[in-house]
């Protein structure tokens, strides 16, 4: 059993992260907090479907009391800042900001755009993808949670380039995320009127989750990895579909493919390799912690064809960061995460 | 620990129950049935999202195993026909269909249009809504599981109808539901591009949910009811909002009315009476078991408005079901039935 | 040919008004303003789509020019300043706001809120719905275009009321408002991930809207109008439902109703009687200047059901101001506004 | 002034395409064949939008009446073995469907599995973009009506290809596309209960509109093209956007691309290559019949990338119909099809 400390309940991913953990079997007490809360307010306020389920309150400030792990469900900035006093308590820290992310201060600076304020952070921690990391992830004082982008990506491209199939240096992510993903924010992009039967590209060179993918598909071995993204926004609430494009460096067939990928994930709980012919949907994994993916081959023009989908606010955000959290204090993996979501 | 059948799993409401049983802490073991399944198919190839959290499979017949409950998640007319074998072999039955819910055949007959093959279900089965009949539901061979709209108009009428503050038969319930209520069948107008930002009333007068209502309501005390109902369907996948407008036949204060509601169901574990002045939504109870009620008075029409909330595939039919077979069994009425949806 | 004034193009509704008056017929030269603009901005700045289509420029002031028409496309308390100067220079209001749409200052202060700067507006204003006010609306100086919900209750109402056949005291409508009705303005609730899916009731009692329904169906010669009016906001851009309930005065067959509907209507270009047995849909008439009825008659609690469509930024705003346009400067009736909409 | 013939009204394409010919300011008469017509029927029951703005009726057979020219709005196969008797009768032949759009018979065979009937029709047909061959159009007697997806790949990916900027032997295309363009037919993955919040990807190799795309960009002059085509359904009901991923053949900059863009499209009035920065949305064409394009570079990854948006029904299908036609009969190009929709 564990206490657990939530900072940055307001936003999207950190209330759903409070619902999960609200339900975690293994979760003894749990601190949520958001600073704009002047006094203790239900944590049913941020979630109204979560009214008469739990007494918990959300509450302005960290009270100083003991915990095993601290969520950083905060914008980048914060974690970099205040991470350390939770270390220095004896505290494990899971960010799900930029902050963590790159071992680089260098190209943390280029791609955010600010010097980092602890980069012995960066130095530290360990990037939480448990399919890529689960053994260091069990014994990390900080783990770095993806973005949602990058676990699509990464997850998707990852076998294909450790075993060499692929160019990782000529890789074409095309990502279509849900609007969850851009957090609570306003703006007029997000007006129902505006985002209802719309859909377009966006930041379609320079986005930040460029170098914490290239940085991951570079550390498998097959060379230094170089990403085309180009993110999109869907007309949907949750869900990221990303379909990769990777040229074959030989010839391989699609059932070698399939298999080298159903072999790799074998023992990965939350990654489901479809059976050839069956295609993903967003359908198929909203409300869930699992990131389904499916392998395709265009023997024309030999390149590796995947797509991958996940629910952006549990597999690409708090369902990752409750895996993460079973690892590092020695839960079952699954712990708290095998909810299938409601399909319909 | 109980062992359940359910006929009919191939519907939208039958596979939600499914998936409902697959999680539930006291179900043993489970046999699924689609009479068109030529050979055992795994459930999840019906909610794909299912896929790699369960091996239950789904067969084409009963194989007359033993079993506490069967549920017929059929169309009307099927358990009128196989339900009495399942009641001589000892087994419960819970009936999704229009078959078991009226207590008199001639009423049954003008709404459903066909003279029914066992009237003596009819005379047996008990109605289960558990707030209105939660003790003879506990005893029940046959329990009616009710029509979607009509636990929403039931449990928002019924406080003010039980305690008299409003007229009976003069009651208006102007119902919106999502598409999913229809179930699977396919129509012109279920498809995506004319159904999506769209909106009309069907069925203006004459709907088969009238005469459950006016049964359930009229047995209250307060004299006969009859109901003005007209059904709407909005681009939505699930839930219904019902709002009632009921003509009171007395002064009396919202806080009084309040009151009233908040104490009648203080022991309905699934019925949340919101607070004055907040306004009850579907986001509130889709994914969840739950029905919110918003209490209103039109002071100057001396009308009660009532708005109520659920998920038409829970709390409107397989959540209930559960609800119903917990009593039934003599489980704890929320067991299984406690997660709180997704909100996003 | 017109010189027409737009004040307050960059809303929803005035620059929907924009795009009819770049296409309308008799428009000689438009002047568009919005006092945000700092320097003159194109048109399609505002509405993407209208790029390549015109050279049409906004500019932040209006520049003293003369003109037969200004329309006030404004919020509350805009056209109430300004209007005056506008007609002291002999150039006819049009307003979209509740400055002109009551005939009583008290009535208009009890739901304003706020003191009438220029109670003769009031005073002077024709309530722009050609259907009941033609032959006024010609000659008028100041036209108070009627707001979008009121416009749905009035002309579903109306010819009941007017003809006797209910009661006009016990009038409920359900109405139900796609996002765009409620402007620009970015609230949590506008969010597409809070919008999307969901439904709710708002403004239970005492809607902005009240006085002016009452007022115009008051003024039909059945005695004092009052409304129960319960918006809802539907996860649809355009659009607006209105279910009606009026309770018969006396006996009357639906065929007669019927009927009395078409004749009233007989003459109105924008008002389709549908025949008895098909229901309107929002589809039918979202992009189009069309209000669609449909009748119905619940025999048993002797209740006439009407529901009533139309495109809340169309008829319900800023369609209905061409129409009334078109009537004040001597066009036809239904020039520039014969679009049918796109359906799909 | 012309006679038209539109056969196959129908489908989603055949009722837009009436749709736009009723409002044409030169056809001169119309008539509209759906074949399941038994008697004459209006269009307006297949468009319910269109009632009271037109008497057109639809019947089930040609009466063999003159005419300019007769669309084939129908699916594959019919016009191979319909339009030759047109011809005969000297009426041009716009079609819709893959029976024309390709010059060799056995690309024909090996895309769409059957042999074809009459091949002459492939010798004889121009290929329908306007923008391409404008002046083959003129004098064609057969027009080939692009695919929608075929439409937005050529228009994007033509400039750079002509130009000798990209490899066109290494094209990707991501297409996403609203669910119209799958048409009336109903599946389950239709329903907009599977279709609403999802989003996935479908046919990934061998999809139909391959061959035209790449026979239409190998006759740029640059060398044969080939094509990666991975389409994806978006829960929209209008619109395509498709991504293209070209790599450069030599260092270009992004201004001289945007240039070579701009210039090749100055005299096209459907084409609107976006000002360097701004992003094309679905909202931006829906309901028109413009394609918009924008142009990005990744100079890490030297590769040229376009998004293109259209509308399915339009620019995709029954507005480049109408385009095709005014060019073949001498109208303006621009004729009935300068509508901007309705952006919101």
């Amino acid at each position: 059993m564990a206490k657990i400390k939530v900072i940055g309940v307001a936003g999207y991913s950190g209330s759903e992260l409070a619902r999960l953990l609200l339900a975690h079997p293994h979760v003894e007490s749990l601190q949520l907090i958001d600073r704009k809360a002047e006094e203790p307010i239900p944590i049913w306020k941020y979630r109204p479907n979560l009214r008469g389920t739990t007494e918990q309150m959300v509450v302005g400030k960290d009270d100083g009391s003991p915990a095993e792990v601290v969520f950083f469900a905060t914008p980048d900035g914060v974690a970099m800042e205040h991470a350390r006093s939770y270390l220095d308590r004896g505290i494990r820290v899971i960010d799900f900001s930029g902050d963590t992310r790159l071992r680089s201060p260098e190209v943390h600076k280029a791609f955010y755009g600010i010097e980092h304020k602890d980069p012995a952070l960066l130095a530290e921690a360990v990037y939480g993808i448990p399919e890529l990391h689960r053994e260091e992830i069990k014994t990390a004082r900080v783990i770095a949670n993806p973005g949602c982008y990058a676990t699509s990506v990464i997850l998707g491209a990852a076998p294909a380039v450790r075993r060499g199939l692929v160019d990782p240096g000529k890789i074409i992510a095309d990502c279509k995320s849900g609007v969850s993903g851009a957090g609570k924010h306003l703006t007029a992009r997000m007006h129902f009127a505006e985002c209802e039967g719309n859909f377009n590209a966006y930041k379609v060179t320079g986005h930040k989750h460029i170098p914490e993918i290239e940085q991951e598909l570079s550390l498998l071995g097959a060379g230094p990895a170089r990403i085309t993204f180009v993110p999109h926004l869907l007309p949907v609430t949750r869900g990221i579909l990303t379909t990769i494009y990777g040229a074959l460096v030989k010839p391989v067939s699609l059932e070698e493919i399939q298999a080298e990928y159903e072999g790799q994930y074998a023992d990965c709980p939350f990654v489901r390799v479809l059976p050839l012919g069956e295609e993903c949907t967003l359908k198929g994994v909203q409300g869930s912690n699992f990131c389904d993916i499916s392998v395709h081959l265009d023997t024309r023009a030999q390149l590796l064809i995947l797509t991958c989908v996940e629910d952006n606010l549990l597999k690409g955000a708090s369902g990752q960061a409750v895996q993460n959290m079973n690892l590092a204090l020695g839960f079952e993996e699954t712990a708290g995460l095998m909810q299938p979501g409601l399909w319909l």
